[in-house]
């Protein structure tokens, strides 16, 4: 992309291009706030905060319509090649993941209400912690995409592991929860229906990762259990 | 899209047009037998039927990274206009839902490969009919899609509120198992995550329904809860 970009120089379409970037930033940080706000009202068992994330969604859901409008645009009218298609192309991905992780914020705000209608069954803390790491994956994975910086990309996958780890803690601990006393149960399941939507959200940062070391080194490291540096035996090589 | 068919005539371009499109029903019907599989491995409670599903998600994989980089070079060399270019850039958004549908047939099977090891909870009777809509979601989707079928891709959508009803119905009958007997819960829990997987599934026909939707009415019905027919006031038109 950094060839792309040098080349862009101060065209008309650089500044388009550019626009769109800015845009995909905008989006991520609406998404990033919804996912705070929608485990603040967890936290704080405040159910008002819980339907901030409502309205936060629908601003979400009209920048991916503007986002993959403008990016058709681009591709009809400014016949992009190279790196510049694939910028484009993954843009219109981008947002479709960001769109669903707004999507997830929106069912942890939705379970926030119901809990917050009962006695709080454990102190929130890994709760918390895994929103935290989801949120900097949204922004990392960004700032990676608009940088062509791979290794923050890298990063990102990482950090999905460790999104994963603390939903097997939380989920064994509701689990003995459940065990020794049932009246538990609907409280627990809805904590790890939150977990499950914070790994969710892990999970289309990684995606997003995936595609932007597949953009800036051009090898496909999805579908590969290695994402931690270093070649595979059976990278494809997309260059043709 | 019929438009662009008509104009695709019989040149090369309309040719790779047919190739991409039977890729597409090809690795709609490996991400069908894939859910097959899984949820056929669990009720047959046969964790080598299980294992297969593993195979099946290589298949779907490479697929999906053969069809995005068939989509890359069309959009590079061809320079697709309106209805070849939407054509295109859905394609590439189509692949990346039946790869992650393809994902979830792999968790169903390693929750199968779990609960069969334990002995069956209940019988299995709603989970082999979420599994089937889902299968015909999936199916009837991307026919909606070659064939330009906006009232099928919307009786997907209609589709999607019955998954979503039968898994409500699951959930709770696993809740009332949970809570009458402690030892149920590890395996109730497996259950109710094999559910949310077809959910998944279900609804990522879903998004690929509302993209058809899309496509065919140039209407936007994404974030809009009425997507049985009718208009509402607040679509946003994309024909520019």
């Amino acid at each position: 992309m950094k060839e792309a970009k040098e080349k862009r120089m101060d065209t008309h379409f650089q500044k388009e291009l550019q626009i769109l970037e800015e845009d995909l930033l905008k989006m991520a940080a609406l998404v990033e706030e919804a996912i705070s706000t929608a485990v603040q009202s967890l936290v704080k068992r405040d159910s008002d905060l819980a339907r901030k994330t409502f309205e936060g969604e629908d601003q979400i859901n009209r920048m991916e319509i503007e986002i993959e409008d403008t990016c058709l645009k681009l591709l009809a009218l400014r016949h992009p090649m190279a790196a510049d298609l694939r910028f484009i192309t993954s843009a219109m991905k981008i947002v479709t993941d960001l769109e669903r992780m707004g999507d997830q914020a929106v069912n942890i705000a939705e379970r926030a209400i119901s809990l917050n209608q009962e006695p709080q069954l454990k102190p929130y803390i890994d709760i918390p912690r895994m929103a935290e790491i989801a949120q900097s994956m949204v922004k990392d994975v960004l700032d990676a995409f608009v940088n062509s910086d791979s290794k923050l990309a890298r990063s990102v996958c990482e950090k999905d592991d460790m999104v994963d780890g603390l939903n097997d803690q939380v989920f064994r601990e509701l689990l003995t929860f459940m065990m020794s006393d049932p009246q538990t149960i609907t409280r627990a399941v809805h904590l790890m229906i939150v977990c499950r939507c914070l790994e969710r959200i892990a999970d289309h940062a990684t995606n997003i990762a995936e595609d932007v070391i597949f953009l800036v080194d051009a090898r496909v490291i999805k579908h590969h259990s290695d994402t931690k540096g270093g070649t595979t035996g059976d990278n494809k090589s997309v260059e043709k």
